[in-house]
């Protein structure tokens, strides 16, 4: 087992704040700065390592080889990169920010000579800033952590055992992936949901009288705060284009169809189905695997688990062990 | 206080078997009949007045002026009207069919001289059959009973009253509207959860390792039965149509804006703001109301109360109370 690393947070909103507080909570090293005074003061009242001098978090970092963890809006990465290449240009980097390809071209581009590897932690709540992280917030979640084929192994590796330190599972995926995948699962319900949110509410006092199960589990995530849902979905445009055209060209064909024959059972045949496959896939049996990071083959071989949606859970050495369906 | 009615029931499958279990339940002599052996002998063997003999059932109605309840499927209703216009022709006659133009209309064309006010239960659950129905499935629940022009008041006090008499309140509504608003806060969320659980699966494995609320939320009305979907959605064609170029027409403007600005606040914010309407309409103070059923105007009265989202409560004699915000 390599040396545990010193953890230095840029960001100290509800994720950002949440890394620090799980980074402590796991004996790690671990400080921060955020650009924000409200949520750097926060977080040193509640007895953090925390200011709002970025430069000078960033030094510390480069002087300890810490990971650092980009925990800024999406809007704010570019700036944040620039200050890390110049005060830590050679560091071990990842990010928790919610879409990947963009977050890999910009280290290309503002921070070439990091050890970067980008990762997504799938938590969340409704709520934002210091005072609504915990340090439980990823216990049993989903923690993307990409593969690109000139990703350090080394940042990888960080990456992934920061995320294990804080409770979650890793899935390793190349950020595309990952960005069409969030596109399907959790932009576009976003979207569908304000929709319906919207054409509901044009029935009136009427539609809130009647409205039962089918319409509040349907529009429940419309009730996020609407500038989160636009910096991922907005974030992720390029491949949210194309899921969103998937969406419209089968609810155009259900129009097509009742308007026609008067049948509607080719699409609610196929979301049954579909919802049916899903599933049966969650609850499929997993089989134990086994990975050696320092394998020539390590980034096919996580890159073959992720696909296969299959989670890692554990990191002793150079060795991986999760599952997969 | 008019007579307490007895209630003859049609079809005695989950929302069927519910009414006349809750009518025992309430008191009233009440009987069944289904042309499903399954469903009649089930009920039989419960304990309850229940055959396979539709005619014998509306007969022994006719010779009591009992309370015909229409609970079969829509596609059914045309050929149990031809023996109720047989068998019992000007009986009280009410329905408990999802959709309620088309019934209004087919009892206009095939039992034109049953004194008819259609009814809508919301309630359900996955399940269906005898089996599945119990006493209490309405309670708390809205139960739509219809008002036109030239519904006749005796028959709509007594499908109102077997509605409170389940434990449900009373929305008093015209076919087209409710039929309006059906399509809006029911049929086009469960066509909406099939797309997004079509596109979500395209996603494979991963989209299923990923999938967290905002997909799960979206899609579970996937898992209804596609029967029961296809009834429901595809006899409320005419109202559907509209509803889902209101949803189609959002999407795309959608769709056009991140393609052209990126910009997603339109359809963001206006879901967002639709959903909060919605709640607080739900959240919102209500005040008592009472209506007298034998007022000229109470046709009127009932129909103003339906349109603001209000609700009635009780029925004695012929004063309604109720409740509207």
């Amino acid at each position: 087992m390599g040396p545990v690393r010193d953890v230095c947070v840029i960001g100290l909103g509800l994720i950002g704040g949440s890394v620090l507080r799980a980074a402590v909570a796991a004996g790690r090293t671990a400080w921060g700065a955020s650009e924000s005074t409200v949520d750097a003061e926060a977080a040193a009242a509640d007895g953090y390592d925390a200011g709002s001098d970025v430069a000078a978090a960033l030094r510390r970092a480069a002087a300890n080889d810490a990971l650092v963890v980009l925990a800024v809006p999406l809007t704010a990465v570019d700036a944040v990169l620039r200050l890390v290449a110049e005060h830590a240009p050679g560091c071990l980097l990842t990010d928790v920010t919610s879409v990947k390809g963009p977050v890999r071209d910009a280290v290309r581009r503002s921070a070439p000579d990091a050890r970067f590897a980008g990762g997504h932690p799938m938590a969340g709540t409704a709520e934002s800033g210091w005072k609504a992280g915990t340090p439980e917030l990823f216990s049993g979640a989903a923690w993307v952590v990409c593969v690109e084929d000139d990703t350090d192994l080394s940042a990888w590796r960080e990456a992934a055992m920061l995320a294990l330190d804080s409770g979650a599972h890793v899935v390793p995926l190349r950020a595309d992936a990952h960005d069409e995948t969030v596109a399907r699962i959790s932009h576009l319900p976003h979207l569908l949901a304000a929709v319906l949110a919207t054409v509901g509410a044009q029935g009136g006092p009427l539609a809130a009288a009647l409205a039962a199960g089918s319409f509040s589990d349907g529009t429940r995530v419309a009730g996020s705060r609407p500038e989160l849902v636009r910096a991922m979905t907005e974030g992720n445009r390029a491949a949210l284009l194309p899921v969103l055209d998937e969406a419209l060209g089968l609810l155009g064909a259900a129009r097509g169809s009742l308007a026609s024959t008067g049948g509607l059972a080719a699409t609610v045949n196929a979301g049954h189905d579909a919802l049916r496959s899903l599933t049966e896939h969650r609850a499929a049996p997993r089989a134990s695997v086994t990975l050696d990071l320092g394998a020539p083959d390590a980034r096919e071989g996580l890159l073959a688990l992720g696909e296969r949606g299959g989670r890692l859970t554990a990191l002793d050495g150079e060795t991986l062990t999760g599952e997969v369906a």
